[in-house]
């Protein structure tokens, strides 16, 4: 087999997720920080709410990455993996929690990561956009 | 003088910023990434369209950090200061057309950069989102 | 549209690329390094020819991620922008030729980038390996 | 002495060590990145098995250097001597398991580094490959 068909979220996909985001974000009344990459890790989308701190903006980012290179959720790695592995990729990919594969088709479609808030709040945030995405793919 | 104010866009003058853009990049055909910044160079939003050139990203977003951080339209340095800061700066800062800041009430409120087509595809974006901008604020 | 399918180059068709391009840089009598990248520029497949010159191994990286992202051979932007561009990319992207795109069923299925010889005989290497992946697709 | 003479693999055995970790690889079921260097850390060969992660394509690159450069199994470094020296250069030297100099004729003539798996799977896979070169050298 020498190609393989990929399914990736489009553009449009990454601004439904952002708004969704939003609103959670809004009725939690905490400002974050949200990223949307492709499979490849890749920047789709970005969006600071106002108040969201802006050093969240590289680990929302680098949330996004990890999930979407490993498939799963961000920050569940062993803590000495996950320091050693950010050193290596010079910050590329985290431990943080609030980073999510989309996985679509049973593919990773793409990934979101939310930063600025607590971890409960960053994955709350994502995990509502998650669910409208996957609510309009039906 | 011990304090100041700085004139900022919202995240919501960013999110107008990149719907004129995407309109005006459709209309004309060309799929761009745009990046917004605030004053401090920090991104805002950002949006990939299906299609852009994934290694713009990168430079859409240093467009925008370097016409946020000059006050004035990034690619008009001569070309051997444009090389020399670029390397100083590893990457942050560019030469490369399609950078301009959002000038409101005198003060550097942001920017905006776009990046994928060519220079003066990138430019007509960029000053179609601007002028959606201005046009709004009134 | 929430999502699209990518094609994608397996790493069979990264290792039938590679086998090629040996071949025909041995028939040539130039050692080289061959770089091949997905889509989105990460890398699949790479090897180095015994004599082939060190510092080409990022290059021809840099060669093939170019080739992902324009959808385009490498080599052909103006002096200035693909001074400021790699700059930029901190090297990750290269105005140097060497560079191609695999289009397969019209989309940019991962690029090749070939680097150690002159410019000639990276490219004569190069496309002789496209060929023989054409030829393999049928 | 003033010159000396330094054991190396060739290409040939970089591939040699590429198809074995394949064949363990895919014998656990385990896609994986296979990265080998020569012995002052040049990239010789990589490949990247369909599945495995793309944030491991550097990791299991700097896995082989350091294994190079101390010429001894990466990952066995205190781990806060692993963190402050992957810091000091940048990420091109990892303290995760599974990079494994190649030690001929009592010299380190290249290294192996292997990622996407769990330690235990990168380091089954390192040693199966080292095993075949072995073999092969008599």
């Amino acid at each position: 087999m020498l190609t393989r068909s990929r399914t990736e979220i489009t553009d449009a996909a990454a601004r439904l997720l952002i708004d969704a985001a939003c609103a959670k974000a809004e009725e939690i009344g905490v400002p974050e920080n949200i990223a949307v990459v492709d499979s490849a890790g890749h920047l789709l989308a970005f969006h600071r709410m106002s108040g969201a701190k802006f050093h969240s903006i590289a680990t929302s980012q680098a949330k996004a990455v990890t999930a979407a290179s490993i498939g799963a959720a961000s920050g569940h790695a062993p803590m000495e993996a996950g320091v050693v592995v950010g050193l290596t990729t010079q910050g590329a990919f985290t431990n943080l929690k609030g980073g999510f594969p989309l996985i679509i088709d049973g593919q990773i479609a793409g990934a979101i990561g939310v930063g600025s808030g607590s971890p409960d709040e960053d994955i709350a945030v994502a995990e509502a956009a998650i669910a409208a995405l996957m609510s309009a793919l039906g």
